[in-house]
């Protein structure tokens, strides 16, 4: 909760809930249109307000794109939290089930922030930052993976680096073909978690 | 084989070698700018040569895309089949173990290629025939996982689309960080392939 409210703190205040729609329906647009591609005109003709209604809430386009991948990161590193309350993990393995099981809730929750976020390539400058974050979120998977392996959970001969990266990919990939509103989904979380830990071709015994 | 003959069957004739290195150029450009931003200057320029000569090679830039993506989609296809003289894989479970492994082998030798058709969002008929060819692939896919589940070869309860689905989010993560020449990588198809079967974050028995 702390990283999302840090996330909002940093958006312009507008008129209740104009930032907010403003930023869902820019971020759609950029996801159509590809960010480098997309003009501060379509913005406004897509959210349906004046350029300068616009600049109201956000300085600049650039700006959009920041506040958009910060609410996508805020997403994912707060999928790194345990909920307050919550039973602690039994160990550094189940951390990451759990974590791989909010990591997949968030993107679907978020759908349009992550997708923009995973097709980020770093031809800017916020662009560069975002990349960094998310190999910032990569790093403390593989440390968890690490310490999953340090303590005898995990196979020996797993390769913690490799095995963030596969993580990341799995649960990613999930965004290529995901849609919100599809029936029988409500599982996937806990689906894609299972596959990470026990297969997704699991030998039966 | 056959498979990517047929590939180089469609492409026209050209000096020799010379469509294909125009076509490895041309790949790199569409990767760096985006296809849609890429125009006919920008690839005479990146391959040095005129656009006439580049006519000579390919009538246009959708014919580059199409002979691109099938180069890719001719790759990937090969993978389901066994090569000449090998032992046949003891089931289907075998045989999906196989070919992830492959899969993941010819995204490393063919990268640009395989990150191209990664891309494709279904702007131009070329590009809905390659999201086709792709759906036609993963529905294989999850075909042989049916297969395997029916033999009682792998774990009740596995859902073979969602299987489909993750092996090749999976296997085409690689593309997002794999970069050839790395060291150590030769062992990466297997590694993967282990993943599919073991989990991503095996148990230790």
């Amino acid at each position: 909760m702390t990283a999302t409210n840090a996330g909002r703190a940093v958006r312009p205040r507008g008129p209740s809930g104009g930032s907010e729609s403003v930023l869902d329906k820019a971020v759609l647009e950029f996801n159509a249109r590809g960010y480098d591609a997309t003009s501060m005109e379509d913005l406004s003709r897509a959210v349906g307000i004046t350029k300068s209604s616009f600049y109201h809430h956000f300085a600049g386009k650039e700006a959009l794109l920041r506040a958009a991948l910060e609410r996508a990161l805020d997403g994912l590193f707060s999928a790194l939290e345990e909920p307050p309350g919550a039973e602690a993990p039994a160990g550094p393995s189940e951390r990451l089930r759990r974590i791989v099981t909010r990591q997949v809730r968030v993107l679907m929750d978020e759908l349009p922030y992550v997708t923009l976020l995973l097709r980020v390539r770093g031809n800017t400058d916020t662009e560069r930052w975002a990349l960094e974050r998310r190999r910032e979120y990569d790093g403390q998977i593989a440390a968890l993976v690490q310490a999953a392996a340090d303590a005898g959970e995990i196979r020996e001969g797993v390769d913690p680096v490799l095995a963030a990266r596969l993580l990341s990919g799995l649960v990613n990939s999930v965004a290529e073909w995901y849609r919100p509103g599809r029936r029988g989904m409500s599982g996937l979380p806990e689906e894609v978690a299972r596959a990470a830990v026990e297969g997704i071709l699991p030998t039966s015994h």
